[in-house]
């Protein structure tokens, strides 16, 4: 066993995935956030199935830098975020998923939780960033909503993980003209979903 | 795209994971477990890296039909375990590491949070199943926790990720003599943490 000291742990964990990156060379601001999600899954595929859409770090960081919220489609997600970084910057993370009025019109529509999770946060006040880690239904509605300009995200985040929809609504997503960061393919979860977010804050401060 | 209602999505993931897990073989009740965890991943690795000790999934079965508790080592992992099903049962979850107690004594002690949080549990007045989806340091604990007779839980999901000591805590816990389940390798989570105490509470009421 290796002693390293708890407050190094992190530190060598990102040497270690730096070495075994070698010669992979990534957009300066991206960078951090391929490495954050290895770090996070110890899945060296990200490096390969992560997509970023032209500029979408510096985009993402200067929203939250300027107090942008965070909208995710699970509970896990959001824990996942470091909501004391955030709140400090003046944004909030924002979860529907388990409220009443959503359960209530999923169940009368014969739709999702998730897809009506969007549609309530569409009527937030602020733009904010999507981080959809669970649900193709969440990414399928967001387009919708996008199309028929009821809904302008600062960028979502789309990596849902799964066997149903979960490729081909990345896919969707990476084409509607909204700044994204994609996990491509079945691979993404809550955990990357905040994993996500929580590299573009640390590029903030830490 | 494939219209599948949404009360179907799941069944319809878990029939596509058993399709491409193809002829494998598992034991009858740690086969939705495994299943449970490749579809909260998306990754057919944990049909490989899954360890079970004997009897491990009845064990697990029994003691949460009994109202048995759940401490974990991550807000994350809590949040994603089925509470409401837990709940009925007649079982909680415990998660110390943002405890003001825990943070003030991990720094005095010059480790980590994960590692007090485990102390802490050892003082519950119930045997509990623990569930470790982040550090390794807690299986660290655990492991000195059992040998100083200070602990006895009644199984061990032992699957951090990372790669600092990692792979070597969870072959340690393999050798505690407590039950266990465990992610050989590096990889692991909060969220796989969760699915497996999900796929086991599943098999009791779903």
């Amino acid at each position: 066993m290796e002693y390293v000291k708890p407050m190094d742990i992190e530190k060598r964990s990102f040497e270690i995935i730096t070495e075994e990156l070698g010669d992979r060379k990534f957009d300066e601001l991206c960078e951090p956030i391929v490495k954050r999600v290895i770090h996070t899954s110890a899945d060296f595929d990200y490096a390969d199935n992560l997509c970023f859409s032209e500029d979408v770090a510096r985009i993402g960081i200067e929203a939250l830098k300027s107090g942008c919220d965070i909208v995710t489609d699970t509970q896990m997600a959001k824990s996942g975020i470091n909501k004391t970084i955030l709140a400090k910057l003046g944004g909030q993370v924002h979860c529907f998923i388990a409220d009443e009025d959503v359960a209530e019109k999923a169940k009368s529509e014969g739709t999702t939780r998730s897809a009506v999770s969007m549609e309530k946060a569409g009527k937030l006040p602020k733009k904010c960033i999507f981080a959809i880690g669970n649900a193709p239904t969440a990414l399928i509605k967001l387009k919708e909503l996008i199309e028929e300009k009821k809904l302008e995200p600062v960028l979502i985040i789309g990596v849902p993980v799964g066997f149903v929809n979960v490729v081909e609504s990345k896919e969707m997503i990476m084409n509607t003209g909204v700044p994204y960061i994609v996990a491509r393919g079945r691979k993404g979860g809550s955990n990357i979903a905040a994993a996500i977010c929580n590299a573009m804050l640390y590029q903030i401060t830490r």
